[in-house]
């Protein structure tokens, strides 16, 4: 975590990378935006020649780069993630346009790490890594043709954040009332509620349908705070251990 | 000249050119964008497999180029030409932003061709290039590195257009995909969820502190879908009836 700036706070993670190129491009695309955090998720492979190259001057970002094996470790205490996609879904998040998602991560980014998630070149985001995140964002397109970079979409966001970021009188981050959760605190509640869902034979796990999606849903509208989940788990416990009169 | 969408009377052009790879780039970056005009001012190889490669399924935008000799033969017809610059300097025109300059430029689009122009990868445009040119726009970037792709330049510039283009159409409100909770249907869910509580010994009624409230609040900010009220209570259900292992 970075106080100077809240651009160090934002994480931009991403996940199964088919070309090094596109991570090259990435790290300038970021570091002319002063952005300096990335996470690749099971790059198809990095370290890698074509990456520094495409990189020019921003080799330090690939150095300093964390490579992990699940969109879960990038995620790791993170209080926001937003996801990008290039089509809306049935179970999708609520979308934001670009500039509500640069302004969204910087609220919160100015006290906790946030993150924006972009996935492989060719299919994007699976369904499970847009449920790991809250909110979905969306870069308006030729409908006609909205076959947009990974590199390039990486270049839009992280123009966007900028200039949320130096916009006149920036607005004093607001003392949130209640802390936020992190990433790692709702994955242990949806853990918790799934298992109790499954121990009370609501939720058949040979035939779990789309519940948690559709739960995971819910509760990322929400913005879960630390108490909240903490009232949650406790219900849940307590659920657990009485049986109904 | 094109009636259909001021975005087809914006000429993209590209003076002296280094690598054929940008032009593919930057072709790819203009149609996601929904533009279509390109213009090469002496490119150094064009065509070339490399711009093919890389733009993708944005031939057909290399393939309708105009190469000219000239800036000028470039500007031909336009009422308005706007250089792009990455550094300030002693005789440049009036200095506009990103958005400015997309509202400059359509502005003038919807009745006549208008340019942006783009200099060298190395070095920019020169001081005659820029004085053929009404106003100059410069991308906000982090001054310890603003070493912008130039195909990067163009899809930040073709991102503005188009989202400028789009402001002026709002977007009609998207029909909910699910159909929201009534008031009747929350306040009989949080009544269950109540009672469970209390069964549970939870939630104390003689000393219920604000529990209710915190919980009130939390779902108040999902604006509860008729399913998910079915789902909650469902849980509720369940779980009232089965003891834990």
């Amino acid at each position: 975590m970075n106080r100077s700036s809240p651009l160090a706070n934002v994480r931009i993670v991403l996940s199964h990378t088919s070309h090094p190129g596109n991570i090259g491009a990435t790290a300038r695309a970021m570091k002319t935006m002063g952005l300096s955090t990335l996470y690749l998720v099971n790059p198809k492979s990095f370290p890698d020649n074509e990456a520094d190259v495409r990189a020019s001057n921003a080799r330090d970002i690939l150095e300093q780069a964390s490579v992990v094996h699940s969109l879960e470790e990038a995620l790791h205490d993170t209080v926001l993630a937003i996801a990008m996609t290039a089509r809306p879904r049935d179970l999708s998040n609520r979308i934001l346009d670009t500039r509500q998602a640069a302004k969204a991560l910087l609220e919160h980014a100015s006290q906790s790490p946030v993150a924006l998630v972009f996935g492989r070149e060719s299919s994007g985001l699976t369904t499970a890594e847009i449920s790991m995140c809250q909110l979905t964002v969306h870069i308006p397109t030729n409908p006609d043709y909205s076959s947009l970079n990974l590199a390039a979409a990486v270049q839009i966001m992280a123009y966007e954040l900028r200039m949320v970021s130096t916009e006149t009188t920036p607005i004093p981050p607001q003392p949130p009332a209640y802390q936020l959760a992190s990433f790692n605190e709702i994955e242990l509640f949806y853990r918790h509620l799934e298992q109790a869902m499954i121990d009370s034979e609501f939720l058949d796990p040979r035939q779990p349908k789309r519940l948690m999606q559709r739960i995971r849903r819910m509760f990322a509208r929400t913005q879960l705070e630390k108490e909240e989940v903490n009232i949650l788990r406790g219900i849940l416990n307590a659920l657990e251990k009485h049986r109904s009169v």
